[in-house]
């Protein structure tokens, strides 16, 4: 492939610009051909810069941005106010066809809100969403969505949304015929809310999806299906849940075991061997979650992500350009809605 | 307190009545004013009273319940021809004041309408609720609900479980004003859909209610709040996938232990700590989920319970009769309602 562009939002997250940056240097290291557009205040990024070497100052661009959006700021505010900011700057260049996609460690509501508003959505999508990969037995993944994009979901959303998880399964996974499942009280047809029996009515209906029907909340980490599909506000919460439950796991475990050395030993092994599951259990730490559905390439890392999990998430973002992930989405939707005419 | 009566169904569950009969046997033993009222098929439950001392005997009657309504039947199947089951007797008991509260490992669905059918809600409720405890950091519990008795809530519903699980924190956990919290997709006031949104100004208002706001997935475990409110749908797939989870990890801890002889200590004393945190994460097979906001007194155990499972179950029964659930929140819910006035 020839030259692929990113543009970064290097105000973004927790832990201050140094860490994207150090992600973007190792980002341009092992990609020969990225090209990466930093937005940002200019004093830090020029100084950065300045200590590179000539073959990674080729390779960069810097777009000086005076705003910034904060974690704690409303959206409605970040879209109002915040038109010159890194956040909304990176969204401007996918926008303008001068970057192919861009990553954003910053504030997830406003982040959403913007990129809604800047890129719009493909045709026959309603709304966007946020996805991304959840660790299953036996070294397994699973595409869940939506994680908190959209918390009033339709059938036709849910729907959406299945035929968006598929093409990514197919797409970045790799798998063919992607199992995809709705997420329900029960497996059985008569479970669930209206929107939900209506998406799976949707679902069964269409040759191009392969729906395996209903799973229910313990088979989310089983290998049942590929893609799994369920509103923004469960899916929320439970991504959240999940987080909740393996930092508690781990303060049982330490607890538990400062009764004596053979204790402390294991406290010492198993301690480490769940935070990796935390690690993996909090997605978009680990390689982004991405904001699926619009017309341009958006990957959402943690706020509090490390260099290496921006890292991930710079390629994360790398493959929806290099799989064309927006325009797949655009072929099977339309797909889909042939079918029922 | 004079003589307490509970009936129980001894045909639920996968186990089979033997380890009904075996928690039976327990409880009695260890409740002195305890008198039970089986439910179930005649030959099975007169042999093994047969078995049994004559004190045991004198505390011990048993309904001939010719049907029995199968795990995977549907529930309105159940409620239409299943009148002489063990599930459906021992409702019919507690409607007719012959026990004071029963407990059943059967169908959860059919006791779910079965029991609503049977024993109405009471005033001022319009749905039941299936609540349980879950444990959170420091060896401390949260009072979650709906788990799903109830798919669709809306606001009245949501503030209704919010008056029944303060009444049982109040009065089974002996929490003064428990603190009362919704689960919702972020902690600020803007956020969540409407029903959840209407729910937090109801509860704002009122001043019988400890209300605390907003909590987020990753608080559940936390020890921000003592009663934590949701609806039936979310609450049900988060707690299905916290079993999962848990067992997810229990794998993950096997797998990566299995290296050296080291690790495979480490396994052998992690997995007990991991299991139990399971057993209490997976709240009805620990000590029962209760149906609460009907007239009458119904606790659920787990299908797989085992027998110390389905005593911690009788025994949640018992503290609901010994504090007089019903008329509690009836009580209450009547309190938070003339405030509106």
């Amino acid at each position: 492939m020839s030259r692929l562009t990113l543009a970064l939002d290097i105000m973004g997250g927790d832990n201050g610009p140094h860490i994207i940056l150090s992600a973007a240097l190792s980002a341009l290291q092992q990609t020969p051909h990225l090209h990466l557009i930093l937005c940002g205040p200019l004093t830090i990024m020029s100084q950065w810069l300045s200590k590179q070497t000539s073959n990674i100052q080729s390779k960069v661009t810097l777009s000086d941005c005076p705003q910034n959006v904060s974690m704690a700021e409303a959206p409605a505010h970040a879209l109002r106010h915040k038109k010159n900011s890194s956040m909304r700057r990176m969204l401007d260049l996918v926008n303008n066809n001068q970057a192919d996609g861009c990553v954003s460690s910053g504030n997830t509501g406003a982040l959403l809100s913007m990129a809604y508003h800047v890129l719009k959505t493909l045709p026959g999508i309603d709304r966007p969403a946020l996805i991304s990969l959840v660790p299953t037995m036996n070294n397994g993944k699973v595409y869940f969505l939506d994680l908190g994009a959209n918390i009033n979901c339709d059938s036709e959303v849910l729907f959406q949304y299945a035929v968006m998880g598929s093409v990514l399964a197919e797409q970045i996974a790799n798998i063919k015929q992607p199992k995809v499942a709705l997420l329900n009280v029960g497996s059985e047809e008569i479970k669930g809310n209206d929107q939900i029996k209506l998406a799976a009515k949707l679902l069964m209906d269409s040759q191009n999806i392969n729906y395996i029907g209903f799973v229910e909340g313990n088979d989310i980490f089983s290998e049942k299906a590929d893609v799994i599909v369920t509103d923004g506000f469960t899916g929320n919460i439970a991504l959240k849940s999940w987080e909740g439950l393996v930092k508690f796991a781990i303060t049982e475990v330490k607890n538990v075991s400062q009764h004596n050395w053979l204790s402390k030993i294991v406290t010492k092994i198993a301690t480490p061997l769940l935070r990796n599951i935390y690690l993996r259990m909090n997605p978009d730490q680990y390689n982004g979650a991405s904001l699926i559905g619009l017309r341009g390439i958006v990957v959402k890392s943690h706020g509090n992500a490390s260099s290496e999990a921006f890292l991930c998430a710079i390629k994360e973002a790398i493959q929806h350009v290099e799989m064309q992930v927006p325009d797949k989405i655009k072929n099977k939707i339309q797909a889909v809605l042939m079918e029922r005419h």
